[in-house]
């Protein structure tokens, strides 16, 4: 499976402020230095809908155009800032992927469904992100408003659970992601 | 420690419909015999409200009277019906506790925060029912309405994390329950 | 999809001792009344073998005829007797279908990788069992001995995880049970 | 609450391997600089016996010296080194602090027990660490083998949960880790 570095979207300006704000600036240089250095932490969120006893009924996946101009399948996903909490990063990624009305209800529990090793080589572990060595904390979460994506989303498809696992759907997910979304999608009993 | 004969409820008139309209009608004589001769399985739930980045802060405890007269606190707590799913008995549970406009949001994941269970017996495990051995699917679940609390729990008193789990509270719990109370929210940070 | 009275298997002699050793000794015909009015309680064991850093590196599958004379994978499972802990269950059921030599790390968490609720009609849940209401608390067990099925399992069968996941093994399972060895071997990053 | 630099302990001689050998190799100058721009990936794990049936029995708390010669008590834990996965960051860890013999079973489940994030400044999350911003994915690992603590540990002193979870024991426990032990010990039902 090829490499997705799209996948793992490259950190926002918001996840760079200017230096003076920010002891966490990293310049482009610096971002380099420490992808090479140390395992940088991500969060993830597979977006769904709940009916009124709490089953899953639609999984939302975004779709994003790689730098490749490939279009692919994407979970909502970002780094933590130095400095902020995983639920601050993981509320400020959904809206961002999703928009102001989405209304996430990020999980009571801090423990993430599932957690994903990225690597800069193929190997023994599924997921593979050319650029970095990454960590993501992947969380399946509750969705209420009406999304609007935003930043380098084209849209937000929602489906049905059984739409989400088949072959069809899984291929579309670069870097292994088809994998975490089965894998996520299971803590929820699909 | 005494036993709680309130604490996980009696089963009432709603869990056990007129014969005609329901196969799982147990009569109290069919009760009392399959109390004694098979595990019973509950789902307790600990009614939590949540900040935008879903931290807890607060806990929801039902203020009871035991049969004895004696106050106490206690979760949301109901048998699993013949036929009922799991996620239907919470809600059904939630609603009778906590009023119809609580509007709990069951998780989306079926597996327990914790489990609990239950000996007619005292002994090695730290929960005990003098009626039966019965074991608990136990769930944390987030509210965002307004509790009218309904049978005989006399109301829902709503305290910080803190105090819900200091010993002055969880002391006024019982049949063990203190104990299940800091391990379920424990599974939610705190 | 057929049921498979097979899978979870009757209650063996060892669930049932004489009447007056243990209060939880059912009849015939006291077990077909008490499936017919609760949720009868289970407990299922999906047996891996762990490499030194704790992945999974084969999954345990058992091998067994139906009264029908069909062949169908299966999991460990049996009943929870009245009286009887989880753990206990579990250790049971274990040496009853692995034999005595299996050595199973019952897992030090009591809560279960999945939950799975079997109806005696088929509707919308995913798990079938015509002859009950049935709820199964689903665990990961790493085995470190050897297997010698006792009871009615013809053999142990270890595979690569991607074995056991391919389509041609899941749909070997009867009762929806495929789909439960997906979402139990997800919990361990399979 | 006084900040613990001995807890998270600093990145030993194997975390820095020659430049020459591991492109992670950091320099003090590049460590300190990436501990005030990331956020830093770090394991821990609470050593435990387990009986027959899974049950915790014991805990093992490490006994360290602070650079100030405080005495406190302390979990297994260190840096996820570049290019290293979870799995082998824990065990390295683990043989580290216990010894070579201590044959400890990684959990089958990448997800941990619990995350804990600890902050340079003290705020409104628990867990306090002066130096960085670091990120803890905690697991509860059973050890079967004979512990002899290495590096800086003084000893390892195996106490029954209960007096794990004691008020002594706790509050010798610095950065906050009480509490964190706490809630790890809280998802083996303890």
């Amino acid at each position: 499976m090829s490499i997705d570095t799209a996948d793992l979207p490259e950190p926002d300006p918001q996840d760079r402020p200017a230096p003076g704000s920010n002891p966490g600036w990293l310049s482009e240089d610096e971002l380099g230095f420490v992808r090479r250095r140390l395992p940088i932490l991500y969060v993830e969120a597979v977006p769904v809908r709940l009916d009124g006893t709490g089953r899953v009924t639609e999984v939302g996946l975004l779709l994003r155009s790689t730098p490749d101009g490939v279009m692919a399948r994407a979970l909502v996903a970002g780094r933590v800032r130095y400095g902020e909490s995983i639920r601050e990063a993981l509320f400020r990624h959904l809206e961002n992927d999703l928009g102001p009305m989405a209304f996430p209800q990020i999980p009571a529990s801090p423990v993430p469904a599932q957690i994903a090793e990225f690597f800069p080589v193929p190997g023994i572990l599924p997921y593979l992100d050319e650029r970095q060595h990454a960590v993501s904390l992947v969380y399946v979460v509750p969705v209420t408003g009406s999304c609007s994506p935003r930043q380098d989303a084209l849209e937000v498809t929602w489906m049905s659970p059984e739409e989400a696992l088949s072959e069809g759907t899984l291929s579309e997910m670069l870097g292994g992601r088809g994998k975490l979304l089965r894998l996520a999608l299971a803590s929820v009993g699909c």
